[in-house]
């Protein structure tokens, strides 16, 4: 699976056996990651960001890797995440095919790929690995952890479990659980590729990649990722150009059907299913609240931070608004000067990774009073 | 398919040949529907009601069959829509499978089934073919026409192309053209089922029954009809009752994967996937603006009707409360006394079909008012 991997990868090796919080340990895995800016001597200027489920560490564009990264807008010389000042690292999930050890990785034991013989992956697994990750670096502090999406859950982990680890922490679409509506959603992403006849229990290869699967899963994530109110205006009921452009049965008729289906074709064969499953499964175990008996704020009133920014789009669906404002709302209580921004974002969930002009200068603002 | 036609059924026959809207006509197709209560000498106590994708003609127990309908609550004796007074006609969709004439139907011009043979379904289709029912009963004019989620589609396109048919309106959940939400959803739910190889182009048969994709569209069907707001607090976090129930591995371990499993296993197999395909499509192609120049308002105002009432659940996300807001509004442009309520029903799209506190007097109200 070595083509997933960006050419600006660095990898970090974990301490061999790695234990898991499910169960089990890996030996000799590590942890792929990115870097931009420079680590000043007093190391106190780093930040950290962890990602949403598919992102590989190439956030943004590097001397090794001169590609445009996933978060290009947000990061770089002068930017919200400005490189000149900050040293930033991006790590690759624990459990990601793109480059980090997970389910598609080399099992040392036996010599195959894990498959599914690797153990169940956690978020705390996740955030414990980039905390070896950021150990390894020499930094005893950083300035901020940058956690989106599935990211605001392994910060939130990682501040939980490494207490001091980072003075700041800003949590964007993220929660400090899993609730129902998003299980549902994961659940049946899941179940798509399952139920594919080339996944055959994870031992699928090049020439028999559960494709059908993969596409549902990545077109239900888009779903609920946007907006209704976004393509009301963006789509509409716009058609592809002919009337019947697709000869197929029930094939694309509407612009938003094409959108979908370019989305699919980008994330299809670029991402390994099993890893897909996993991640996908660790963000429904996460809740935060086990850590104090089921009460949520107080699992993250244990968490010390100086300063925190829960924020997020007021049309999320999937990680919705009042679970950014529950973080805020817990760090606070913790003793963190924190603040929760909801934004109108029309574009949902995937608002952070678009709306520059909206979570540009909220992420900015809150880092240049760093 | 005959197992999916409740015992209380009757027939309407449709003028032969039944010319379809998007090109194509039918030979000897007929419409199924079931009703209630007695017409009265004057013939203006009648009440059609056309339904959503799923159901069948039996909205509610009869002499003829006394098992609880779709609608149970609704309608009967002293119920809202109260079948002492009125005289209530359901129908079976065009294109359905549950006794209407559609894909799964014999096709008298070859003695196959049409299976993709079948002329595209309009909702103006369905729509004609309901009109049938009503005139072959004897009705120049209904005293209210009841549509629900795509039957709020039907009962437009019904006024619209039967100007006089009924002197009033209920939309539920309804709405005058499709947006690209509920588009791309039902897009993901075809392509569901296109992908599963027992689909075969229509080409199946019991044996071959696509499980797999109409386990998937149903389960998306649901995410999309609740909300997660219910959701969270009648599933929240709880688990089913080992931690581990299913061994499957990424099995079913939520409460609420347990629920979508049980409504699919309600489903699969008691509906026919090419019926599913083609209304499903009927659906996304339904536009009333097509007839007043792209202007969605302009062609509610050519509808004459004296009383409507447009109602939803403002959590609704595949019929935004927005759309019957939209409906009541062109109707009252066109001269018709119309209200908007917007109901606080936590159900989402589904709720006309469980919160019965709230739509049962909503619909009650304005039928003893008539």
């Amino acid at each position: 699976m070595t083509e997933f991997i960006p050419p600006g990868t660095r990898w970090a090796a974990l301490p061999s056996p790695f234990p898991m919080k499910r169960g089990g340990a890996l030996q000799d895995a590590r942890v792929a990651y990115e870097t931009w800016g420079r680590l000043d001597e007093a190391r106190d200027n780093a930040i950290l960001i962890v990602t949403g489920l598919s992102p590989d560490a190439h956030a943004a564009s590097s001397a090794e890797d001169p590609t445009p990264g996933w978060w290009q807008e947000m990061l770089g010389p002068g930017k919200p995440i400005d490189t000149d000042r900050w040293f930033v690292v991006c790590v690759n999930s624990l459990g990601s095919c793109k480059g980090s050890t997970g389910p598609a990785s080399v099992d040392p034991a036996t010599g195959e790929l894990y498959r599914l013989r690797f153990p169940d992956v956690s978020i705390e697994d996740i955030a414990d690995a980039a905390a070896h990750v950021v150990r390894g670096l020499g930094i005893a502090r950083l300035a901020c952890v940058i956690g989106n999406s599935m990211g605001g859950m392994t910060a939130l982990a990682l501040l939980h479990r490494h207490p001091g680890i980072s003075r700041a922490h800003i949590n964007i679409s993220g929660s400090a659980r899993a609730l129902p509506f998003s299980i549902a959603v994961r659940s049946l992403q899941r179940e798509a590729i399952r139920l594919d006849p080339n996944w055959n229990e994870g031992r699928y290869d090049e020439s028999t990649y559960p494709e059908s699967g993969m596409r549902i899963a990545r077109k239900l994530g888009v779903i609920t990722y946007r907006s209704a109110l976004e393509w009301d205006g963006r789509f509409g009921r716009v058609r592809l150009e002919s009337d019947r452009p697709d000869e197929e049965p029930f094939g694309l008729e509407f612009q938003v059907e094409s959108y979908l289906e370019g989305h699919a074709r980008r994330f299809v064969r670029r991402f390994d299913p099993n890893s897909y499953l996993y991640l996908s499964r660790s963000m429904d175990w996460f809740d935060l609240a086990e850590y104090a008996d089921d009460d949520v704020l107080a699992a993250l009133a244990q968490i010390r931070v100086e300063r925190a920014l829960a924020i997020g789009a007021r049309t999320d669906i999937l990680f919705p608004v009042e679970q950014q404002e529950e973080v805020a709302e817990g760090l606070a209580r913790g003793g963190a000067q924190s603040r929760f921004v909801g934004l109108e974002s029309p574009q949902g969930h995937d608002a952070f990774l678009v709306d520059m002009a909206r979570f540009g200068p909220a992420v900015g603002g809150f880092l240049e009073a760093l």
